[in-house]
C-alpha cells in the first residue's frame, strides 16, 4: 500500500485546511497516511535565516495570506478566526502530537489543535488549553502532558526536524511520498498541492 | 462583463503555465482578460529587501521549485527545460509586451516569450531573440523594438509596477479582480489560484 507522509506544524496557517482534508483524500485514494509533526522555527532559521514567520516579516504577504485563509476555509466550510497572536508557541502541542502517535489519537488531536488556534482563537501554547484538547480526544491529560516532557519525546521531535530537512522540506504543510523501490521520494509543498500529492502516492 | 487582470513577469517561473492556461479559463467563464506585465525586481527589493530571485537565495526552495515546475508543465503538456541562466533579464521583453498591448499581440507574444525561456532555454534578454518572437506574432521587429525604448513605454512599465504595489501585489503570477461597485478588489497569487480567481471574477 502506498504511503503519504503529512509534515505539519501547528503554527502553520495552511496546514490547518490540509489537516482537515488529508484523511478523506488519502482514504479515497487507498493511500496510507502518516502524521509527521515538525517544528519549523529551526528549519526557517537554518535555511533562510528567519527568526519570525515570513508572514510577519513581509507585511504585504501577511495581509494577503490572512485574506486567502478566509477564502480557503470558507470554501472548505472550516471555521476561521484570525488569531489574536501569531505565530503561537507550538512546541508543547507538537510534543503532545507525538505522544498521540503512540496512543492512537494523533489525527484527532492535531485537527483539534488547528481548530482551536485558527477557528476559535485559543492559545495552543497554554498547557491548560492543550490538556482540555487531550481529554477531548480520549487521552489522559496528566499522564500525557508528563510524557510530552520526557527526553524520549523531545528527541523524537528533534529527529523529525532533522529528517524533514534531509528530505528537502522547507515549509508546511509538506507531503512526502517515499519511493518504495529506491532511495528518496517525491515532495509536494502547500495545501494546494494535496490532491496532486495523494494522486502521486496512489499512482506510484 | 467581469474583468480579470493577469499580472505577470517574464522571469517568473510559475507565470509560464498561468500564461498558457488563463485565456481558455477566462473565456470559458466569460471573463474579460487584461494582460498586465510588471517588473518584479523593484517590488521584491522594496517589500522584502531581496536583490535576487528567492529561488536562488534559498537553495532548498529553488531545488523544490524546479522539480515542481517539471511536474506542473508535464500535467499541462507544456514543454519544459530548466533555463541555463535564471532569472533572465526581462526588462526589454516586458516593454515589448506593452508595445504589443497597443498593437494587439500581447497575449501571443507573452506566451512565446515564456515558451522561449522555460521551454527552449533561449535568452529572452537578447534583443535578437525578442525581435524573432515579435516577428513570429506579426509585429514589426525594427519599429516595435524602437518603440519599446521610448519614454512613454518606459513610463508605462513603471506605472504598472506602482499600480501593482498599490493593489497589494508581491509576486507573480497574480490575478486581480476589480470591484465593479466600489474601491479595491480581490487578489489571488500563484498559478494554483487561477481557477479560483476566474471563478471569483465570474461570480462577482
Amino acid at each position: 500500500m502506498a504511503t503519504i507522509e503529512f509534515w505539519y506544524e501547528f503554527a502553520s496557517t495552511y496546514s490547518y485546511p490540509a489537516a482537515w482534508r488529508i484523511e478523506r483524500l488519502s482514504q479515497a485514494a487507498r493511500v496510507k497516511l502518516v502524521w509527521r509533526p515538525l517544528l519549523l522555527g529551526p528549519l526557517f532559521n537554518r535555511q533562510q535565516g528567519m527568526t519570525d514567520s515570513p508572514f510577519n516579516v513581509v507585511e504585504v504577504k501577511g495581509r494577503y495570506m490572512w485574506r486567502d485563509m478566509e477564502r480557503v476555509c470558507q470554501a472548505e466550510m472550516l471555521p476561521f478566526r484570525r488569531p489574536s497572536a501569531f505565530p503561537r508557541r507550538s512546541l508543547l502541542a507538537l510534543r503532545l502530537a507525538l505522544v498521540g502517535a503512540h496512543r492512537g489519537w494523533i489525527a484527532n488531536f492535531s485537527r483539534a489543535v488547528y481548530a482551536a488556534n485558527f477557528g476559535q482563537d485559543r492559545d495552543i501554547g497554554d498547557p491548560a488549553v492543550l490538556a482540555a484538547l487531550v481529554k477531548e480526544v480520549g487521552g489522559d491529560p496528566v499522564a500525557d502532558l508528563d510524557e510530552a516532557d520526557t527526553d524520549a519525546i523531545k528527541a523524537e521531535l528533534r529527529d523529525n526536524v532533522a529528517e524533514a530537512e534531509a528530505k528537502g522540506i522547507f515549509g508546511a504543510p509538506s507531503f512526502y511520498i517515499p519511493n518504495a523501490k529506491a532511495e528518496g521520494g517525491e515532495l509536494f509543498w502547500g495545501n494546494d498541492r494535496l490532491e496532486q500529492a495523494v494522486a502521486w502516492a496512489g499512482a506510484h
